[in-house]
């Protein structure tokens, strides 16, 4: 089985609020109908839905103050609303897709997933469902409430549901030396594994300064503890047409790889 | 804490395929936030959301054949778009309620709830947040998938959320001996027990064809499943003007209690 996340960068427009990109989002259920894998789990990111009102109500801090409360509705009344534009597009292309919302199987300690329900992703699986899950604001143990990124999701997901590949669709090509938006001569790195990620971890920072799951640095963080456990990953760009389907389809290299050493 | 059921009738306009009730769903918005529940916890039922499509795959009777996969899809697709209307208006009266997507953690077998993940419920009521379930497609272990009824989720759920009271609005005074949109003279009974349950089973039917969970007949054995458990519960007319808000701020008897013998 493959899990497939899509950037929150990609489905919308990260610096408008609230504004899906549905260009992007129509051309990529398209990609995934094509590409038709038997057994997928998509993730998406919350882009410009979830992370203004998260960073808004500083909920990145945790569930200190009443005023919070309406915050932490507000969030996932976003994510909501984004999610049903992804299953809507994918339904309209005929891909038998339902969400899974996170917060309702999920509870976080420290920020970290400490019990999620996994059965009815299986489940589904075995009926060649694709369950759809998301960034979102699950309770928290220790802060009261966490913001819960997709990339988390993707990572604790590929071991539980023994994931062949992992694919992480981004806006941009993959894992670059310094930031390609401002360096267009910034080298693309091929290949990450837990020894080269020290070096890398020095040579860049956050992708975003109002992305409050962290940035790419946080993603491969999460696919360097994905790599300890064997299960290799790929950021591709998903922005531009047809590199998903070919992912899909099986294709390596169009992005960065980590793998373990 | 209590647990308020709003029925499918009250909040969308039932022979209208996918037309939700939004004056209906406004007001009780309000009656909610007027009642201030410091524990509060809502279900909702799918009305001309889910039964409809539900229906028309026949969902009723489980997965059996790949062309259900899409009604699967649509029934999901319709529930999360009804529910977020739910949501929206309670947001927008400063309720911070949250969805909680029963079948992202929820499995039956047989049509019966099997296994359902109440820990992220529980952890919302503790922060004074409202949940807010629904009736749903579940994955089913026997039938590959079901419908959940809200009625089931709510009859499940108090007991293990230790309810003090389960309030039903429908979209009638209550429990009546004949259908009172058929005969204008039917008498409320006030009051059901277990005992007296078995005549007033030969007097009713389901309440409207269409409704694929079972109409008010299914509602009442889950009630009545729930006052062998001691927990009271009552059906109110959720469509007549400050009922709900009544019924939350502690008066009885304004419906059918349905309690032990």
């Amino acid at each position: 089985m493959i899990i497939l996340k899509l950037g929150g960068s990609v489905i919308t427009f990260k610096e408008k609020p609230n504004t899906a990109n549905f260009g992007a989002i129509n051309r990529l259920a398209i990609e995934i109908k094509r590409a038709n894998v038997k057994h997928l789990v998509i993730v998406h990111g919350g882009g410009s839905y979830g992370h203004i009102t998260a960073a808004k109500y500083k909920l990145h801090h945790g569930f200190k103050r009443p005023e919070q409360l309406i915050g932490i509705a507000l969030t996932q009344r976003a994510m909501q609303e984004l999610n049903s534009y992804i299953i809507k597009a994918l339904v309209l292309k005929n891909v038998p897709a339902v969400p899974v919302q996170p917060s309702a199987c999920t509870i976080t300690a420290n920020g970290r997933i400490k019990k999620m329900n996994v059965d009815p992703i299986k489940q589904l699986l075995k009926n060649n469902i694709v369950p759809v899950l998301y960034g979102d604001i699950v309770q928290d143990l220790t802060r009261g409430c966490a913001i819960l990124s997709g990339d988390q999701v993707v990572s604790y997901l590929a071991p539980k549901l023994r994931a062949e590949r992992v694919i992480l669709g981004s806006d941009v090509d993959g894992v670059f030396k310094s930031d390609p938006r401002i360096n267009p001569q910034a080298e693309l790195i091929k290949e990450i594994t837990p020894k080269t990620f020290k070096q890398i971890f020095a040579d860049i920072g956050g992708s975003t300064r109002t992305d409050v799951t962290g940035g790419m640095l946080n993603k491969i963080k999460e696919l360097i503890m994905l790599s300890k456990r064997g299960i290799e990953s790929e950021i591709v760009n998903a922005g531009k047409p047809n590199i998903i389907k070919r992912t899909l389809l099986g294709e390596r290299g169009l992005g960065t790889i980590i793998h373990g050493d």
